[in-house]
């Protein structure tokens, strides 16, 4: 980051070095926040109603009453993308909890904490590259998903140290951690969902394990329903994988990408990967461009 | 905080108002952040050594070598203390990963950033009244634990949202929350760790489960083994405290604070309570006043 970058902090654009929060936010001691990724192309943030909705049910789900509608927190995210000059970017979004009195237990009246960061990212898609540098170097990690019961899965929060100890067992070079529930059933990747294609079937994990609702998941699967394709969600073990035609992760961030390998078995893209990845980027297309 | 309160952040003593992290903090991101929290009793922090060691331990399994030595960490908070003052304190010592270039993956090289926040809490002990209005209210929650294999629970950390919706389960006036594993045997409080007594045994649940080893936790079966009695720990389930004689949790806080009731029904603290409170207090004087 440099002082070029402008930050929106709580109501505020600011530079970067003035974005901060205070050590007593519950965003800070406790990780107490919600928050989205979420991508602009062309100056549009793509399917945005979605991550309202998300940003609602995590909310929710903390008791987070933070009073803010969803036009004004677009507003926001309108405004920092202005302040820095994106229009195709990377943009984030959170609300804390704010400061309280007392300590751990939360509060009924809140004055939340909302952050929005942007960092340029090019568009790919139909007529760029991809943002990632090639098919994602996946390994199943020891780490297990919190379990729904400790903290509810479709729960975006700032507590995100379960999947920096997924990554944090990965050597150099690999690019995601595959992370199992308890029962050693494929969850997600430390910060993507998972699909698989087995004998023109697709699979993923489903969402009755402690797995991230994804946005992008969402629209793959739509995708491929509406395309005539077989989309089942179920229990997987990475044996399963290990047997697909074809895998991919998918995030907001890298859209579709395809798994070049996982524990060091190759797997890679392939026809059905493609067509949804162009299916995608027409979604794109025609959401933010037309 | 008014901004006569003086915190020590990133190394420099500052006024509350200026106590702040920036938003790419990992702390703030990611609650990434080890932490414990600690007693000035007389100017002297109780049980330094115990809470310099579980730290360090924290920071292990967060892979998160902050290269500080605890020697310059003592210093900081020693510094704050008299900065603001105050003697008999509440103090929080935080260390984040700091601000990293890329994403979630944590990278080895690490610029900590150290917080520490004091306020004044009166000793209570032999010659006060203790810091809690009374016994704690107690109800058992459905949140559960998060387990050992998602993140360790000896691990203190700023992911702190399970104990956050703990709590947020509770009726007002409802001062504690147990909280049980996956399988519904007792871990622990939401910020405490548990005893209960029955037929002269003093009874915690064992750290082989989801439970954090409190430094209060093993001073008190330290004393209670020098005091002739015998200390079991094991898996239980509410119904066993519901049957025990007395009950009472402990944190550095609260030192002992007896169970008035659980999930409705009356238990009470009793001999055993008072006398190793009485110990406990007698280990406080020779500590820190001696």
């Amino acid at each position: 980051m440099t002082d070029d970058d402008i930050y929106h902090v709580d109501g505020d654009l600011v530079p970067a070095s003035e974005a901060t929060v205070s050590v007593d936010d519950r965003g800070f001691r406790y990780g107490d926040a919600a928050f989205e990724t979420m991508r602009a192309y062309g100056g549009t943030i793509f399917a945005w109603d979605d991550h309202a909705a998300r940003l609602e049910r995590t909310c929710e789900a903390l008791s987070l009453a933070h009073g803010l509608d969803a036009s004004d927190l677009r507003a926001r995210i309108d405004e920092t993308l202005a302040a820095n000059d994106l229009a195709d970017a990377y943009v984030r979004l959170s609300i804390t909890r704010g400061v309280q009195p007392g300590k751990l237990t939360p509060q009924p009246e809140v004055d939340p904490t909302v952050v929005i960061y942007v960092k340029p990212l090019p568009r790919g898609g139909l007529e760029g590259d991809p943002v990632w540098d090639g098919p994602a170097t996946v390994e199943t990690v020891e780490t297990r998903r919190v379990p729904d019961e400790a903290i509810p899965a479709a729960a975006k929060t700032h507590n995100y140290l379960n999947g920096i100890l997924a990554r944090a067992e990965l050597e150099a070079g690999i690019d995601e951690a595959l992370v199992c529930d308890l029962e050693g059933r494929i969850a997600e990747g430390a910060t993507s969902n998972l699909f698989f294609v087995r004998d023109g079937e697709l699979h993923t994990p489903t969402t009755d394990g402690p797995v991230l609702p994804g946005i992008t998941r969402d629209i793959v699967r739509e995708l491929a329903q509406d395309a005539g394709l077989s989309v089942r969600e179920g229990r997987y073990e990475p044996v399963d994988v290990l047997a697909a035609d074809e895998a991919f992760l998918t995030n907001r961030t890298w859209e579709l990408r395809p798994v070049a390998s996982l524990d060091g078995r190759a797997i890679g893209g392939g026809p059905v990967t493609d067509r949804l990845s162009a299916l995608y980027d027409d979604r794109v297309e025609e959401s933010c461009y037309r």
